[in-house]
């Protein structure tokens, strides 16, 4: 199923770029969840474009609860969210229809749908459909919360200019202090180069990529279904879906192509009842199962593709080549609007594992307070 | 379906270590299609333990195809292979059941399985289990070819040494290369290196990983199920269920982080007709979908885990703080062998893909040669 | 994924009685088909009350497309439908809240969904939700007839009266003329009868069920994807899912009791280049695969349980037993109402089954004229 | 996926009736599940052929289960069960290869597999499959059992000879005893009837079908995940997938064609803390979940296709008229051998349910007894 994900949980993403509206069909959770319009709204607010470092496309994300709430909880039937889109100029679009963008999907798009897709402001592909997951993944952070389980991501590199790394004391403090951040960094002075470095490229009609760091705290040891249904390959699945995302790695990752096994391995130890490692290289996941540890992973960003430099490029209605000199309201880098899309689809990828594990009613259910 | 993977053409896998046997359903194929008994035996070859780079425990791995072929070719029923275990040592795991393997499976499969688990040799999450996934994938390998479409893997780094990377213009003779041999570089001295820090690694019982880097040559362009089905999310989510990957990356994947866009978009021009891109940073896809140009991407394969200095450990039956030092047959790196297991899995998940686009009959069917 | 359906071709339902729309995300269906809102209008139409032997609640049934439709046509991504829910008297359901209406879902949707569950007007149980059904099943129509495939139902059974078959040789017309008639019956005069039955039986407060019959003229011989998704099982999976249908069968269905397999057995034979059966006791079906006959099943639709007469139930939140005397707006029959979403099921089953055995494509396409 | 079905518990199947062997891989019951060799043994023994009413083709079953048990108990990772094929005699086939059997799917087939399909014996599609049907469903009956929830069918008719209905006070004894009989009816004379008309039938070259009725006794209230995954659409889907199966019906099913809802309704009452329905014409299904009744549904058989008699038919690789008499040994009945398939199934499809509902835990788990 093209545009649905989970199997247990699941989410369905609709809509485009500049139809009517985008939402998402969120499937599986447990009844009695409250639904906090609050923390929706936040979440839609952190994937807003700010200030100069982004589009001037800004939009006020209303959002709309269509189905699967009642009383201010989950009735347990499936959650329908849309958010109407309202800013939208068509007319930047229709002259460079033809005009593959490169590093976008114009052309793909064109290939596989035959010339019948909407191709206004990429359409289907348009990041506005990540409004839309993350509505829906606002409601998935809220069923982890009510387990306990926190989630939260920072810009751990950003045009070249790293952050400090996670802590290992206070893991649930800095999760907490990044949902709070429009800027989600947590080093400040770290985070102040990197949006000087976005408004540089900016000046120079050029792009910045980076990568995201999340980290999850409180999911119970045992979760994930190999062969197949591993945590990392569930989780990689959904993130693979958001635009712009090419690398995904969990704890060191790459970083182990010099490594030795003995410098690599995370030593087990116990310590007051609880199993632990001493270090955390394999990210929380022994055997594509959590081992009680953190989760911890990261996404590569690329620049992004929309730049305003003049851009060699081919119009594939006629074949002929051409240059590509884009108009229109782009981002100079959409890293920090990003991360809330990670957590989102990484929280739906959580409950969908966690439902498999324990059924539905594990999370969420009649016994959660008011204002979990 | 925790075990199977696909959903147009699908593999389900089965088996432990020292049971009876290890072994996959492949369905969804197309009828017709050649199966080639001496493909899948070379395959096999290719992933058996090699010299004194890997583990004393060698099986012949005689294969049993049960089912969905006759008269050498697919039927379009399921096509069921078996590996009999033949080499097992059982009397080597027995005592330490308990005592959780740093990097490896065991404390986790013992929290999700309750102590039900068949512990021997790591049971279900050993790496005895991608015999079974390298004899279906050598199945799909020919529907592949069938079709003009190539794929093969070199070790792009091990032990800190680099390979030299894939040519542009010879890559379809790379692959066919690599496809050959048995330890899979470009670049042979390269290669030598890197045995002899195996080995180096192996003399102190300690181990090491890398990188592997795969191509694909000849998928068309327009396949992939956007959004959520996407090129990289399906071939991810299968990736990453191979034991020891713990990162994925496609095209230029985590290398953009300084890069800006000017520098990462892949320009498009048109030559003869084909629609090209000067670069190929998106390792072939863009919005999920492929481009026509080769589908690159890399894995980060860890450092075997099964070390054999002293490691401290827990043993989680009792919950005591101790050591542990491992005796048996392990491999002090797998990445070679680990190469064709890649194959294996991104060839399954681009029949699904391709089986998605345009139905079960397109790879395979009645016009195969019978040398497809 | 428990609220959609279809694996290459699906759909995905949302929405309550009394929430503030119903809606269906129709997914995997081929780019360039038309999209026809005169006929999404029609489909709406025929389900909707009529006249004295339907409930008073009369919904216009505007629909919005909110997504998946451009320039007319559909653009091959998620093609979201929304129909507001308008007509909505609360009031009516909250004082029965705990008193479970025999033959409904009431109690175990309260079990299932620990109370949580929007318990007004049936919820996500309401047959408002089948509204979504038809409009989304109006398209799937409208791409089967792109390929030449008619579906159409009659009221085979209702209360006891029965219609004429279908005739052999002008299944075609009879399919055209059913399609446009509010009360589906192929005999007028039978219709009638129904229809007194009908009023007779809501003037006494009771309600009545029946037997819809489906006809499937032009799917060409095979498609269906044994062992597990025949024709029969994902054609009886969506079916079952229409509140109130209780049976389905297949050509003979449950009339084979007594029969023996010299009289059963559909004789193949070849005429003008084509194979043939002389009947068509296996609704055309063998083996789960279509055989180029029509596909011909039927469903049993129980008599409405809302009737007008004292019943007796218990109170689930109270543990006790109790009299309830319905009130609010009820169907006497639901069976003309219901053939529509029979149909509507069927044509998406049906292109589902297509797409899994030729790709996407197949199914609308490039190629379709403005008017099929 | 087109040979696996379910989706937190699932089953996939494989295997030609002429290949090497049959055999189904069960995936995602708990860990921790006494499996008894004895009871898959017993079930085959079900399956098999009895005396003068059943071909003369009987083989020992002698079954292999290659994976997933470990110390007597499953695993929680995939049980694979192997059943050889000992008794083959190809020869049988060969001459007939492009006759279209009327009733088979040998033309179906040929036109799906364009010819590759293994034709010997019906290949794929022949009821041989069912015995790694019946094998599998013999542990998930088990996995049942240890929750307290039997399954158990009779032959309700018979060559038009009715058995008596299920009693209501009795129902635990009666499946317990039909589950020991080797011709399950309630009525020992009914049933000795029932023979004598198959035996009758098969002196003149003729076969018989019949309905099979069903029941399952203590699933808890709450199971079933509508809209689409109701337990009407789950048990459906799956059953017919079983050769010969034409109709599926649950309660009363097709016989409320006449009635009105007032003498359909099933009234709830409270007895003793349980909530109970005076009638189950429902068949403990409302709202595609179950509400705590017993399930009741009943499956029509239709008669062997392979009869004795000359039938007209056509070569398909000729297109020639011509008439097909058959030879090689075929059972003049196969309902009382269908009867174990049934409920191999159901029982797969009720434990994927009650997975969804519950996780994986609730079925089997540590705390099952070794008798369970």
């Amino acid at each position: 199923m093209k545009n649905s994900f989970g199997s247990s949980v699941s989410v369905t993403l609709f809509g485009e770029s500049h139809g009517g509206a985008v939402g998402a069909v969120l499937d599986g959770l447990a009844p009695g969840l409250p639904v906090d319009r609050e923390r929706i709204a936040r979440q839609l607010a952190l994937r807003r474009p700010q200030g100069n470092i982004s589009t001037a496309r800004v939009e006020e994300d209303r959002f709309e609860i269509v189905s699967g709430v009642f009383e201010g909880r989950t009735t347990g039937t499936p959650l329908c969210l849309l958010i109407p889109n309202e800013n939208t100029r068509s007319r930047d679009y229709a002259a460079t229809r033809a005009l593959a963008r490169p590093g976008h999907a114009d052309y793909t798009a064109y290939i596989k749908y035959h010339g019948y897709e909407d191709y206004r402001g990429g359409g289907h592909f348009s990041g506005r459909v990540t409004a839309a997951l993350v509505a829906a993944g606002a409601v998935a952070i809220g069923a982890l919360r009510n387990r306990g389980i926190a989630i939260g991501t920072h810009i751990a590199r950003c045009a070249g200019v790293p952050d400090r790394a996670f802590s290992e004391d206070a893991l649930g403090e800095e999760l907490e202090l990044l949902n709070a951040l429009p800027f989600a960094v947590l080093d400040a002075a770290a985070g102040e180069r990197m949006r000087e470095a976005i408004a540089a490229a900016a000046a120079e009609g050029d792009s910045v990529g980076g990568v995201l760091e999340t980290a999850v705290l409180g999911l119970p040891a045992g979760v994930g279904e190999p062969w197949f249904d591993t945590l990392e390959g569930l989780l990689a699945h959904g993130l693979f879906s958001i635009p712009g995302i090419k690398g995904v790695q969990f704890g060191a990752g790459f970083d182990l192509a010099e490594a030795r096994g003995s410098a690599f391995n995370d030593a087990f130890y116990a310590e007051g009842g609880a199993i632990k490692t001493r270090t955390n290289r394999n990210g929380g996941i022994n055997g594509g199962i959590s081992n009680g540890m953190p989760i911890l992973f990261r996404c590569a960003v690329k620049p992004t593709p929309s730049i305003f430099r003049p851009q060699e490029t081919v119009n594939f209605q006629t074949g002929e080549n051409t240059v590509l000199a884009l108009k229109g309201r782009h981002d100079p880098a959409i890293i920090h609007r990003a991360r809330v899309v990670v957590d989102s689809v990484a929280a739906i990828a959580l409950c969908d594992a966690l439902a498999q594990r324990w059924g539905t009613d594990w999370i969420g259910g009649g016994t959660c307070a008011a204002d979990c």
